[in-house]
């Protein structure tokens, strides 16, 4: 039967302390609610600490890897999806996911929430940028969620789902 | 040999009178330089006048379609690329455009500039709207242009190519 | 840290009772070997199948789906990763399995034998047909292995990891 | 208004020099028929002589490639669309291609055609070689047609139009 993923964009060499901070509590909290972790899956910034905090409570974590092989696969993912699509595989990390929660901002992630937006899926967006956060707004409407907090963006996905 | 590829970005159903106006231009212009012009390629909105424009004069169109068949597209499409992928097919069109000129905004086309900027591709945004304008100079850097007019698009295309 | 992923490719509507017959005695195999399974996802034939076998004694089940909704998705997938690429995903499928075990022969379940040799990956037929035996043998090489039960399928994956 | 687009598919560095010839002929034949050649696209094999036949008749010639850059494309290719998709281009080739014409065989070129024979699309296979030739027609039925030379080939395609 299948599982409720959440998915958890953000970026990877240019995320802050404060991102990377955030994605490791949210990693812990998806976990504690057995909820699947899904993410971009690569060993650096929001994506190697959501799913290091995720694997410390026992969760099970899904990565979405642009790559063809697992050399920047983060060593927390337990499930490695190879799609060899750079990416394109941000269309499929967005369909995938049942909510998804987009911590900091930069190109990568600002694609990823657009598409979900796009997809008229739940976009969670743990960030105190105004201007990012007025843009989303503008675009996303009632599907478009700011939180400020990783205890507040965990209560917001079960209003959601 | 190689052609010089233009990417245009831009809404389908929700694109203004005036994003299509100025789509309708720089299709005209685009193919007036001798550029092939890149699109979406679907009947609707930015991607329909963007190709009708250029057909006006002359161009040569192509489309990145989403689809599986040729039902959504536009009839000024030349050679159209069913993908078949859905919206994950945004990161085909910014890999193979030489500049992109992302006109209006929405979520789709949102994704699409985001993912030239992840790709470091030069994105001209043609609009006046200061929220998307901020964001996108924001994320994007040195590789965001904004632009006001379709003829101050095609001239800031010549300087980057 | 990274499970071990055995793909199961096979045929949907088109599957014979010998092969939804062995993929449902496979996919025991795999859970039982404790290998996490991943397929093509969808509810018919071979996919259904070998997710059900591999449920029923607890392993777990991953499906790459091609579509954008989880209406065709196997009742017997944990994990749904919905692509929205149509027959693209099968590519994103044999990059992502350690070792692939195709089940019949359809057109669909050729295009994967193929892309995973093309990856360099390791696939074991399960099949009786000596026309599909002799293609596969020719344009495979050392990759290609022929067996001829779920119990020889599995213990040619255990020499191949 | 949408051109005829006629695809080539076929091996790269382990296309035989038979193949190649054939190559050459069939994009010389298309551009004749001012057909739109759609290819893989890159400079090796079938996919660069194809492509070279096309352009020394004045055809226009599409390739979808792999890749994200312009490194290993034919320089007899006008319009290349970067998928960044490795393999699973290979789709987006035949969704695209209105009839599809396979020379030689290689394990990406039977991932094409059996890709191809998935989404209902002809496939004319140029070859002699009776284990390909007895596997594709056992899959393909009615959409699988075997030619012997270049000019019949081209004469099929005229037939299926």
């Amino acid at each position: 039967m299948k599982k409720t993923l959440v998915g958890v964009m953000g970026a990877g060499d240019k995320a802050t302390e404060i991102d990377k901070q955030n994605a490791y509590e949210v990693g812990k909290l998806i976990a504690q609610e057995k909820w699947v972790l899904l993410s971009g899956g690569r060993n650096v910034g929001v994506m190697d600490e959501v799913n290091k905090g995720a694997k410390e409570l026992g969760g099970i974590t899904i990565g979405i890897l642009p790559n063809i092989t697992n050399e920047q696969t983060s060593s927390y993912v337990d499930i490695p999806i190879l799609t060899g699509m750079g990416s394109a595989r941000n269309s499929i990390n967005v369909l995938s996911s049942d909510v998804i929660i987009a911590i900091g901002m930069g190109a990568g992630t600002a694609s990823e929430i657009a598409l979900a937006l796009k997809a008229k899926k739940h976009v969670l967006l743990l960030s105190q940028n105004e201007v990012s956060i007025a843009f989303f707004k503008k675009i996303g409407g009632e599907y478009m969620h700011i939180v400020s907090t990783p205890l507040e963006a965990i209560a917001t996905v079960k209003e959601l789902l």
